[in-house]
This record gives structure tokens, C-alpha cells and sequence, in this order.
């Protein structure tokens, strides 16, 4: 197996053979790109659907394939998916999600720090049961003052962050010693239950399990007096509030990119989660965009300074786990426009993928494998003409696993030394 | 890696999204289905020259690859490539080939039994060397009766169990303690040799190998007074009986398919080998059918009460050891004549594929990689149009690993969660 160290020991600077400047990679993640062939759309894809004008260019120039990011069969979560595009086996490298989304929104995260991911819910008064698994959406503002509330609970064993994400989403950090990460989440995913404590999957996590539960009750208690209201503003008096915590995590210990490589990495992401990756990997946040085009020009801003690049684009998959076909095609027909820009900046390799699949058919992530381009101008060739799943099960790259992705970028960025004599 | 434990860890009940019914997977088998062009034969493969109008339909479909039921130019024996049809690891799952022959004949066998596969073989009365390893294949009749005449052995450190199977082939179980499956085996697969000793692979096994030596020896004596007859009924004076032993196994523990992925598994084959790995793994054994068309009125019969169902087609890889080419593609096309029979019970996953290639050009099992089809209605597309051989290598599937496709399976089959937020 290719391990961190082999890859460490192989690094080397990379240099554009004419101009004689570090060579610069891009990776662009469309976030959930992979699609089935909808019905309802004459049996396409969002991306057989999309203009793909400037991806089709690149396809030819290129090298496709199809990528697993954790296994065949296995539907990856955002930060599995993640992490294999940067190298990073997934199934080793399982950082809960709290952990990505408190160091993505600025949160200082210690090493001893337990994250969480809270959603606020309701239950019934009258039985406590669970009636909205999201609080019926409440608005942002709602989302920060109960998280005020939240704020004032205090606990003995431990010092309590709360800090407002969006809607019914929240983060919680834990700051004490001794704090596990192996515990069972209070979310049950279905209604008409009661909220579930929190139990250790291993008695080193009893303590851990008896603060969540009681940060939980406290919550619970401190919640009681506001009245439920969505995110359209009506009110539900039958209900009261709760907390679900789920994506348990601590931070990990990971040799960063700039670590293995020797390179500046940047990320230009929109998404707290996203930024949290990268910064584990060892990445550079840059700018402060929130559309596609700002994006870009954060891109083109830092360009200088750094010698691989993380542009996350988020739309395709909210659209795909929205089911909703046109909206996904219209993103990746945005990107595709705007691919011209990233080629004018004259990387040394550019490469085009998602992090899973998120077919609109299915309303969710799913286990296909995900199309992948990439270029540099010695990735040699194939007979893949045009950027869609069929035409990269075809291509020179083959289906192979997320992970192998990174040495390749990195080989086709001169990066990598001859392995043995 | 992904472990028995990440999967189990996965599993969840999958259900129709229509009829909200459990779904239903059909792994079909065609054993030793992987061939080489024929330089007799057009330079076609078996696959290639058979009727196969619904299994290109299928192709059309579904998605297509090559699988590697043990790696990359490694030739599987049958246990090893059912093995890895099931998702587990056959370099890890050694199972000596005596136990799956032992448990899919109704033998009762225990713990601490060691299982061998035995053949009756003759050799010179003049010097004592190999004449025929098979002894000129005498009628099962005959088979039986040597076996009657083993089942006389008695040892002191053993109970001795002697099965006939077919032809010169035989099983026999040792029952006792502190058995050990590692020794070597007592077929010389040559000529000319004398019928070589067990020996001992580590110290443990040393008792094994000279209750093993005593068992051949003794069994030489009880042959002694018969006269060596063929299937075809020719006496060979010259000759007399021995015995070579190999395939040495024992029970080995198994994390099931029902314990991993919650799955109701029923297992159509007509052999005792296919039947005692099925077994092993966790399934049921439905039916009693001999031929093709009485397996396919097993599988509609039980079809109500299984989630999971193997279907194993013995006559494609017995025409390949043969050399038949035009048998090895008749029994091909007979599987595609009854294949619209399969799709009437409307599975939600069906997968065709081997467990290895038997080449009819080299009469014998190879290393070269299984074509596959994989269906199911959200399986996403590829551009293989035709089941063969050279048409899989461009499919989605990709080439892979033979345990690799379990996963895909229970994927599609709706019965793995999410890895990771």
C-alpha cells in the first residue's frame, strides 16, 4: 500500500518546465456530481443534461475515469469524501463532523475539545415524543437566540461553546479532559419517539456519554419556556424544543498536505464544513466568497501565492438532495461557463470531480462511483470525448479509489520523485 | 480496508421503494464462465459464440466489468472464488476444500473434525509408483464400494468417516483432538512417484500427519485383495488401490451474511462443494433440483421467504475442463434462454458473473478476469451493449476485485447506510 511516508519521501518541487515556476494544481470539487439517468429528463444525467461545452473540451484533452471515494458500494458522508479526494483513506481518517464544522466556522478547537453537531428539535408536549427532527426549520435569527439560551447552561465536568450554524443546525463544544469521541448520537432519524440518550460504545466513554446526556437535559430544561416556530413563522404551541447531538469528534492527528508535499494549499470553499477539512489537511482559507464567480475571483486573487488550490462548489449537491434535476444541470452549466476563467490562470494540472454521488433521483448521497477529469499537459490520452458517467467508465484513469486521485495530481505536477533505482 | 465490521456497522433493511417490500437480490453463477478466443472456433470465447439475446439485454441495462475473484493473476480454485463472490476475502478464508465437500453432503461435521478430500488412485503392484491418480475413474458403484472397505480402518488416536462422492472421489473425516489443517498433501498431482507422506507445515500438526500417514498406510493394506477396475469396466492386475489426500480443512468461523448484512440467503446449486460453502457463509439450502430448469422452479418456489439468493450453474465450467467449446456455449445459451424466467420475479438486484474462467482452449481453471453484469433499477449506465468478454472490459464496473462486489450488491439492493456525515 502507498502510504503517507512513501508518498512523503518521494516529494519533490514541482516546476513548469517553461516557465520555470512552481507548478500550480487545481482540484474542483462539484460537490455530489455523480447522477443516474432520470426518467423524467429522457433518461439523463444532470451532467448529460448540462452545457458542457468547456468539461467536454477538457475531457478531450484529458484523462477520465470513474472514482470511489471510500469503496465500491459504499455511499460516502461529505467528510469521507472529502478526505479521499486530499489522500486521506477515509476509513482510517474518521473525523466526526462536528469537528470539521466547528474549525470550518472559526471556532478554535483544542486538542482535548469534544465537538458536536446539534440540531434543534421539537417533541410533543403532551408525550415527548419527537414531532420535527428539525425544529420545522426555525430562522437563522431564531437558531441564534435559542443558542443564547443553550449558552447559559453550565455543567461541572465541563465548559460549554454553543455557536449557531443555520435553520435548526448548531455546534456544541465540550472543554474538558478525558472526553471520548465513541458514543451513540441522540438523533434517532425517524419521529414519534423519544429523544434517546447518549450511550458509550466503550467504557472509556461513560463519563463522555453521562455530560452529553446531561448537557442534553439541561438544554432541554432551559428550552422549555420558548414557544416553536418555523422558519415561516408559525408558531407550533403543542410542541416544545429539544437538542439532537450527532458527528461526535475530536481533533485528529493528521500529516498535512504542505507536510507530505511541500506545497501551499489553498481552499476556496463556502461552506463551514468544507473549510474544516481543508484546515485539517493543512490548507490555507482564502477570501470570504459565497457564489461561484466570487469564487473565481478569490482564485485568481491568491493565485500567486500558493501551488494547489480546493474550489468547492456546494449548489450541485443541495439541488441533488433537493430532487431537483434542472436546478443540478443548471449548476454544472454555470460551471462549465465559467471554466474558462481557471484555464485562463494557465494551471499546471486541472482536474474536475465530486466528493460521491447525490442523483436528484434519489434525493440523497448514494454509492455511485463519481466522473473524473484531468489534464495537464502530460496526463497522455484516452477516447473519452465528452464529460458524463458513461463516457469516463471508458477512460484511461479507470475506476479506481478516491485516495489514488492526490498522487496523480501531484505526479502530473512534477511533484513526485522516481520510486527505487 | 474495508472490514466485515465497517459493513455490519452499514447494514440496514432494504425495501422496495415502490411496494415497500424487503428487496430481493440474484447473484447467478455460471461456474468457469470466463474464456479465451478459439482459434477453432473463429476466434470466438464460449461466451461470445452463445445465444445470449437477454443477457446483452441485461448488458444494455445494467453496468458492466471484469472482476479478479482472488487478484490479478491469481487462478481461483471453486472455494476461493465463491468465497469471494460472497465479499470475503479468499486469501484470508482458507478453508481446506474437505469441509465445503463434507457440509454440502449432509455430513454432520463438528469442531474439531478434519475433513479431506480423498481419490482413489492405483499404482504398479511391481514397484509401488503412481499408475493413474485416478485410479481409471471407476463407477460411483465401485467408488462406494472401497469406501465400505475404508470405513473397516480403525485408529487409535481417531474415529474414522469415510463418504463416497463420485467416481474416484471421496471424503474423509477424522474425528478427534488437536487437529490441524496444515500438512501437506498426499497427491503428487504426477506420475511414476511413489504416493509421497503427509508432513507436518508447523509442530502443532505433527500428531495430525501421522494419524493422516496411518490412515493411507491402513488403507493401502484394506485395498490390497481388489483388482483395479475402470469406468469402463477394464481390469488393471498389474495395478492396485491407493489413496491420495489433500484439501485438508476445518471448520472455520465465519462472520455470516445473514450476521453482516441481516439478509435471508437461500443457495440453489446442485454440487456438494457449492452447497457446503454456501453454507459456511450462512445461507439456506433450498430445493433438491439436478438440471438448469428444475434450479430456476426451486427459485420461484422459495421466492417469498429470501432476501438473498445464489444460483449456481455447474456445466460451464465441467464443458471448459473438457476442452468442449460448443458445450461449454450451449449451456450459456441455455442460462440465457432461462434468464427472462429469473427477471420475472422482478429482483431488485441481479448480477450474472463466474467464479473464475475455465477456458475450453486450456481445459482447465485460469487466472484471466470474470465478465459481470450488474442490474438493478438505480445501477446508473455504462455503453456495453453485449455480454462478453471484451465488451465488459469498458464497462463502469471496472475491473476489480471479486470481493468487491458483494457491497455493490447490498448497495443497490437499498441495505447500506451512509459512511460518515
Amino acid at each position: 500500500m502507498l502510504t503517507v511516508e512513501t508518498l512523503q519521501s518521494l516529494a519533490k518541487p514541482g516546476e513548469n518546465r517553461e516557465t520555470r515556476q512552481p507548478t500550480k494544481s487545481v482540484l474542483l470539487v462539484l460537490d455530489g456530481l455523480g447522477d443516474l439517468p432520470h426518467p423524467e429528463y429522457g433518461f439523463r444525467t444532470a451532467l448529460e443534461a448540462a452545457s458542457r461545452s468547456h468539461l467536454d473540451q477538457l475531457a478531450k484533452e484529458g484523462v477520465c475515469g470513474l472514482l470511489d471515494p471510500v469503496a465500491p458500494g459504499i455511499t460516502p458522508g461529505s467528510g469521507p469524501g472529502h478526505f479521499a479526494l486530499f489522500g486521506y483513506d477515509p476509513l482510517a481518517v474518521n473525523v466526526g463532523r462536528g469537528v470539521p464544522e466547528a474549525l470550518g466556522s472559526g471556532f478554535n478547537l483544542q486538542p482535548s475539545d469534544l465537538a458536536i453537531r446539534g440540531n434543534f428539535c421539537s417533541v410533543f408536549r403532551e408525550n415527548e415524543r419527537i414531532a420535527d427532527r428539525r425544529a420545522h426549520r426555525p430562522s437563522d435569527e431564531r437558531c441564534a437566540h435559542l443558542c443564547g439560551l443553550l449558552q447559559q447552561v453550565s455543567l461541572g465536568q465541563a465548559a460549554v461553546y454553543v455557536q449557531p450554524v443555520s435553520e435548526h443546525r448548531f455546534l456544541l463544544v465540550l472543554r474538558g479532559q478525558g472526553f471520548s469521541p465513541e458514543l451513540t448520537e441522540t438523533d434517532p432519524q425517524t419521529l414519534h419517539v423519544p429523544i434517546p440518550e447518549a450511550r458509550p460504545l466503550r467504557p472509556t466513554a461513560r463519563l463522555t456519554a453521562e455530560v452529553v446526556n446531561a448537557f442534553a437535559q439541561r438544554a432541554y430544561e432551559v428550552l422549555q419556556p420558548e414557544t416553536v416556530i418555523g422558519g415561516n413563522g408559525a408558531a407550533y404551541p403543542e410542541e416544545r424544543y429539544g437538542v439532537l447531538l450527532r458527528g461526535y469528534g475530536k481533533y485528529p492527528s493528521l500529516t498535512t498536505l504542505p507536510e507530505i508535499y511541500g506545497i501551499r494549499c489553498g481552499c476556496v470553499a463556502t461552506h463551514p464544513m468544507y473549510k474544516g477539512v481543508a484546515l485539517l489537511v493543512g490548507m490555507d482559507l482564502l477570501g470570504d466568497a459565497h457564489q461561484l464567480s466570487e469564487q473565481l475571483a478569490v482564485l485568481e486573487e491568491y493565485w500567486d501565492g500558493y501551488d494547489f488550490f480546493f474550489v468547492h462548489v456546494k449548489y450541485t449537491d443541495k439541488a441533488g438532495e433537493d430532487g431537483d434535476f434542472l436546478r443540478k444541470a443548471a449548476v454544472i452549466s454555470e460551471v462549465d461557463a465559467l471554466l474558462p476563467r481557471i484555464r485562463a490562470l494557465d494551471p499546471d494540472v486541472l482536474v474536475v470531480t465530486g466528493d460521491h454521488s447525490t442523483p436528484a433521483l434519489l434525493k440523497s448521497h448514494s454509492w455511485h462511483p463519481v466522473p473524473v477529469v484531468l489534464w495537464s499537459r502530460h496526463c497522455g490520452r484516452d477516447r473519452v470525448e465528452e464529460f458524463t458517467e458513461a463516457a469516463c467508465a471508458g477512460g484511461a484513469l479507470g475506476r479506481f479509489r478516491g485516495l489514488e486521485l492526490m498522487p496523480q495530481i501531484m505526479a502530473n505536477a512534477g511533484r513526485l520523485e522516481k520510486f527505487g533505482a
